[in-house]
């Protein structure tokens, strides 16, 4: 497939989206983009963009029936509509069968166990009813099979009190794993099967939004540790054959086991910093990797630390920023606005990444970003 | 002026502007563009995209007079709309004045020699027959005053016969330097008067289609000389009091005088390969200058070339990129291709910043790209 000549279609035309077009400008890719959102980020820098449901058969088989490969930046979107389109020789990468799989928590799960890929122990039940019934020891997570994302539909379930709480819907639940490091390793396959990672990141989450807020790269674990979240990482790409790119999501445990928690099949939040920190940044891999292009470079320039800027607490309306000027005298600083107009709490906004080759000063940069770069109404 | 609510206008939508609007996405900046070609490269990814003549004055003033900043990616556009937008409360950076100057090599180089910035000797004609009267000595280069870019606009004359093709419009005319490089150095100047320079280029041209074929970054030239460089840089922007980056490039003579040989006060050929090459590039850095934020960091991240991309010889039509997969296989080879539709021998069609840390492998990758990479019809 030539690059230049494939109409490519996304589902979801979020930041995502908005930051793969600015790596697909450079290859003369034309883009339509699907989103239910008229003012969604990617709207005025593609070559088309519709308002539709990316749940509704019809909508999703209509945009994608004159397209030559469709991709997506969020998983819940209507599978049978790809699985159709893919039958009549539209080319869908990530595969429908993986997203499939993906937006299931449980189905995931499942996976992980039938292919020895290490993951927390887990349970999995269709109602409220039946949880209660199995009497698990507290404490344990609760999580929706389905729909969950950016921290929605998971709880922690501490006692029998906070089971008035839990979900009705089919859910899986895993012990409470008190785990040392969130890590995340990002792989990509192309269709001839090559397979690169990008080294693997350290997150640290914000407990009230349940959010990544604060990334760094590379990590600083032993080469020991990197690899083997690397192989695991390539030897879960590999068992799905994807196409496109794979964030692996893994908990590192006290005694340095490694627990895969989840995957997303698409640029993700823990590979925004390769845009500056690497010489090959994730959505240019996924680019490559669904158009059968050679994988790029995914090796680190240098530390690099992702800042997720969030809407503040008690902001709600239209987004204005402050600090920007004063972020920016800093070297290293990159700012990336996602062109939300409107802000509310904990809404993902932009991001900023920073760079140094001086660790701790990168660090002590993304502390002043923080501290002083706020998205307000 | 707060970047994220200004309706900024660029005059020309061509592959500067392109160049501009990923850099802008950054900072949910609202672009119009205004271009007289309904295909141009900014067509489909800014906020608003109009089709009209840069040269005619009410076109020019009607596309500008609901904007708060105005900005170009060519000089060729009209200037006594600007002025008068200006006039009206517009921010136009650079400053018409200055679009005014840089129009007209003749001012330009009146401008070096009343500001003391080194530059060949010159003379000025309005017409052939004043030219031929002055009887010059052979060999000499004769520039048109106006609307010369991209090596047309410039003859050499080597005896009296060549001066039957001479120019009949005003030009300047410059003895023939037998310089041993061309060099240029980019320079940023926001309205707090806060300056940066890249770092010193070196360059080689095409010499059939006299066009930038082939830079390298840094130059390996003396200190002194590239601080020498910098420094004239700077003295012209500081003369200018421009806003915005201004791109100066200069001789390099055999005993290592430097001339300056002409200015583009907007994003230039010589600065591509900041995208990858540099923590800042041009793009971002002309966008800091002109929404007076502070300047970026403009150090060399490693060696850079910047090849172009011209359209093949003898081929003309709807343009295809052969080589792309092969040329992607090797790391550090960073493909930008210009959207523009058809091809045309020597037309810009993209260009290709090749990084390696070994600058004689970046040479050597170079080379590669550009035995690889063509543009056919």
């Amino acid at each position: 497939m030539k690059v230049t000549q494939t109409r490519l279609g996304i589902l979801g035309g979020g930041q995502l989206g908005r930051m793969f077009i600015q790596a697909a400008i450079n290859y003369n890719i034309s883009v339509h983009i699907l989103d239910p959102d008229a003012d969604a980020p990617c709207k005025n820098i593609c070559d088309h963009f519709e308002v539709g449901s990316l749940s509704n058969y019809q909508t999703v088989y209509d945009f994608g029936k004159d397209l030559d490969l469709i991709t997506i930046e969020i998983e819940k979107v209507n599978i049978e509509a790809l699985e159709d389109l893919e039958k009549e020789g539209v080319i869908v990468y990530p595969q429908p069968r993986i997203i499939r799989l993906i937006q299931d928590k449980g189905l995931q799960k499942q996976f992980f166990k039938e292919n020895d890929i290490p993951t927390a122990p887990f349970q999995l039940f269709n109602t409220k009813e039946q949880l209660i019934e199995a009497n698990i020891n507290f404490p344990y997570i609760q999580k929706l099979r389905k729909d969950g994302y950016d921290g929605k539909g998971i709880k922690k379930i501490d006692n029998s009190n906070d089971l008035d709480q839990a979900f009705e819907q089919p859910c899986l639940v895993e012990n409470w794993i008190d785990f040392e490091k969130e890590i995340a390793v990002i792989v990509a396959r192309n269709e001839n099967g090559e397979m690169k990672t990008f080294p693997m990141v350290e997150m640290d989450f914000n407990p009230q939004a349940n959010l990544v807020e604060f990334l760094i790269s590379p990590s600083t674990y032993s080469f020991e540790i990197q690899q083997r979240a690397e192989d695991i990482a390539k030897s879960i790409a590999s068992s799905l054959n994807i196409v496109g790119i794979l964030a692996v999501e893994m908990f590192l445990t006290a005694d340095h086991q490694i627990l895969v928690n989840e995957l997303a099949p698409r640029p993700h939040n823990s590979g925004h910093q390769t845009i500056e920190g690497n010489f090959t940044s994730q959505f240019e891999q996924h680019l490559r990797a669904i158009f059968n292009l050679p994988l790029g470079d995914t090796r680190s320039i240098t530390n690099a630390i992702m800042v997720n800027l969030l809407g503040e607490s008690g902001h709600e309306g239209v987004a204005e920023y402050k600090g920007l000027e004063k972020v920016l005298e800093k070297d290293g600083v990159y700012v990336h606005l996602y062109g939300k107009k409107y802000t509310k709490p904990f809404r993902k906004m932009g991001h900023v990444t920073i760079i140094d080759e001086d660790r701790q000063k990168a660090i002590e940069k993304a502390n002043f970003v923080k501290e002083n770069l706020k998205v307000v109404s």
